[in-house]
């Protein structure tokens, strides 16, 4: 089944290679050139994303051979509030602060001293908000990487699959920097959505059919004529894309005073987020900008929807696919590319990788709100959940420093906690409120 | 009908005031006392609101004078990334930053050159974009302000009349800074508003009536023995609530590079801000952190509630109360407390007051979003709007330097724009994206 759908990507991949420009002279900074995950395959940079060798996933390989510690250090330090002060470590060119774009990152650090009370954590417990981004989901990260991969490969429409998060992202990316926007939904998501991803002006398609059968259009898209010139942030710019997710690793550790914290804890949906934040780490240790000392890393799932957990669980090395059933709809990747991955990372880093149910989920969206002011996605639910039953179960070390990923906004899964309402209602006088028992 | 209105206050100023400590002793930073707006009559600082004398508004009297500029400025941009940067210029304790607060502030000012071109500004466009805050709109601002009066002062639990964005900001900061939170909301209020007043896990208590009737009950309660140890935000912790909108003018000056703009449009809905904000930037010039040169300040309505705007375009010094009709729901205060002031600083700065209409308040949204990815809530679209028609008649001069206020976030007012949808609806093939004219 893994080696069908790597076919599959292959094929695409050098369609879409085939109908762009010579990509040797592109300039986006210290990136030098693809390389693939598998086998070590490198190509020059271009709108491509599997290997042509052995159909592995291809990622950035950079040069930072002439960056010295310090000079770096200062050199982010002195930079913008978002992701652009560590631009010397993405695939972007050196003046992106200054081309029109999103502007995401440098979002909050929450020093979770409440929430940490309740859990039983002494360590230090702070939570990574990313609904302070433009858009309000960590999506806003990736997508303004996709754009400027976009505009140096001169594609001129920005394009995704989505079923929320992304396809606002897209949106709002899109109409900022002068690009046409052409979005691809499921017909029949939430109006909220929809409505969220059809401000900014951009197309909105509806496909007659789920989520896989969007995907499987849009891949069709790019092998095709009509596509030309369209940049998939997700798929034919999907290396570039990933590389967004380094900068929560990277602010992390800024904002811990250029540390590494000794756990983190992350969402898994297709798992990419969490391999490219173990990246960034790694980076920093190879780059002297942080000591180099073990953390463990945790992936968090929820049950309805929990190939990686379970595969995890069961020691295997493959994840087996799910058909999703849970709230937390922007982690219901079924079956994620990443997976594989997820599994080294937290077996190498001696961390784990653990699911909550449902009402885990609603639970721990209340408790962050109730003790730290922070109104999470269904996916927050899932981080805070799963922080709490590591702890319980003795898996995650309450005396260590611990930093828990919300990656979206409260607003946008109201669904979930629709229950929450009144807690007492009243005439407008002081009879009716001594009556409630308010006084 | 005002004079009544200020013997009322006046009347519960005194009973706030008898049930609380000593007040002359408090640490609030550089605030000095509270000074009357009409008569200049001083009191010491404490949870009053109106004047024992004249029964005027009372507002922060400072201490600046132990200030260097040049000191100043670089103590200012070694802070925090977020309003406590000001700390030196707010009535707070020196070391607000290391409080449990929710820390809103420096959000995004985005030079928006795509609107610009649509509106035909040549001399610099920006958005200040209050979205990014923690609960997604200023509010946050002054509720930070009011917890730290709050927390002096000695109250144990934060309250407020709301519809909507308040609510969040205060159960958000409340439940951060382990108050106790009861917030009085009318009954009958949209269920996604009560989502998120809800979530924070204070109490949310629903008053059968309107708004009228919920700020009624809550003067009340104040005036009652049940109210004693309550912090109202937006009543008895007025004055310190008031001050967090000045940072919008601080922020807004340090982002141009120390520099006041030439024109700023700005939202009326009690008027508070507007005069809070003139007031910041009067503060940045006296203490020669900007040079002094004109700057005018329009003011921004909706048409189904404009009383300010009427009375500018009448000629007078008094508003008269409407009863509001908008979907800028955030606006829709039929009496504006500082409707006179706003019409004193339009008139002595050379701005203007003007409104627009629910159909250009939804333009204006949809206008925003297309051109600099940003999903502004209704009162977004009321300052874009009537930025629009300003440039159109005449009154703003588009060859200089312009800051546009965004206050709140799309995704709380998604019943506005709630025709916004797919452009098309295919089949997931080919055939059918050509045949939609996509291609």
């Amino acid at each position: 089944m893994r080696k069908m759908r790597r076919k599959g990507l292959a094929s695409m991949a050098a369609q879409t290679a085939a109908s762009t420009t010579d990509s040797t002279t592109v300039d986006l900074g210290p990136a030098a050139a693809l390389s693939c995950r598998e086998c070590g395959h490198r190509v020059p940079l271009g709108p491509v994303f599997a290997c042509e060798e052995c159909f592995g996933p291809l990622e950035i390989a950079y040069d930072f051979s002439a960056y010295e510690p310090e000079d770096l250090r200062k050199r982010i330090e002195a930079g913008p509030a978002n992701i652009w002060r560590y631009a010397p470590l993405l695939p972007v060119p050196a003046d992106v602060a200054d081309k029109p774009n999103i502007n995401p990152g440098w979002t909050k650090l929450v020093k979770a001293d409440n929430l940490a009370r309740e859990l039983g954590v002494t360590g230090g417990l702070y939570v990574k908000d990313d609904s302070g981004n433009p858009t309000h989901s960590f999506k806003d990260r990736v997508v303004a990487q996709a754009l400027e991969a976009a505009r140096v490969f001169g594609f001129t429409t920005l394009s995704c699959s989505s079923t929320g998060n992304l396809a606002g992202a897209v949106g709002a990316a899109a109409a900022r920097a002068g690009f046409r926007s052409c979005v691809f939904i499921p017909h029949d998501l939430e109006q909220g959505k929809v409505v969220m991803a059809a401000i900014y002006g951009g197309e909105l398609v509806g496909i007659e059919g789920n989520y896989d059968d969007v995907n499987r259009f849009c891949s069709e898209l790019i092998g095709d004529p009509a596509g030309e010139g369209w940049g998939f942030v997700n798929v034919n710019l999907r290396p570039y894309y990933a590389e967004g997710s380094k900068t929560l690793a990277y602010e992390i550790c800024e904002q811990l005073g250029w540390k590494l914290p000794d756990q983190l804890v992350i969402p898994i949906a297709s798992g990419s987020q969490l391999t490219k934040i173990d990246k960034g780490l790694q980076e920093l240790i190879k780059l002297g900008l942080v000591e180099d000392r073990p953390y463990k890393i945790f992936g968090a799932q929820a049950e309805g929807c929990s190939p990686v957990s379970v595969a995890y669980k069961a020691g295997h090395d493959v994840v087996r696919p799910q058909k999703p059933n849970t709230i937390a709809k922007s982690l219901a990747i079924g079956n994620p590319a990443d997976g594989p991955y997820v599994l080294d990372i937290a077996r190498r880093t001696g961390g784990a990788v653990e699911d909550v149910n449902d009402e885990q989920v609603v639970e721990a969206i209340k408790l962050l709100a109730r003790t730290e002011g922070i109104f999470a996605e269904t996916a927050g639910g899932v981080t805070v959940g799963v922080t709490k039953k590591l702890v319980e179960n003795g898996v995650l070390d309450p005396s260590l420093t611990t930093v828990v990923l919300n990656t979206g906004d409260g607003l946008k899964t109201l669904d979930a906690v629709a229950g929450t309402g009144l807690t007492a209602t009243i005439r407008p006088n002081l009879e009716s409120f001594r009556e409630a028992g308010l006084a």
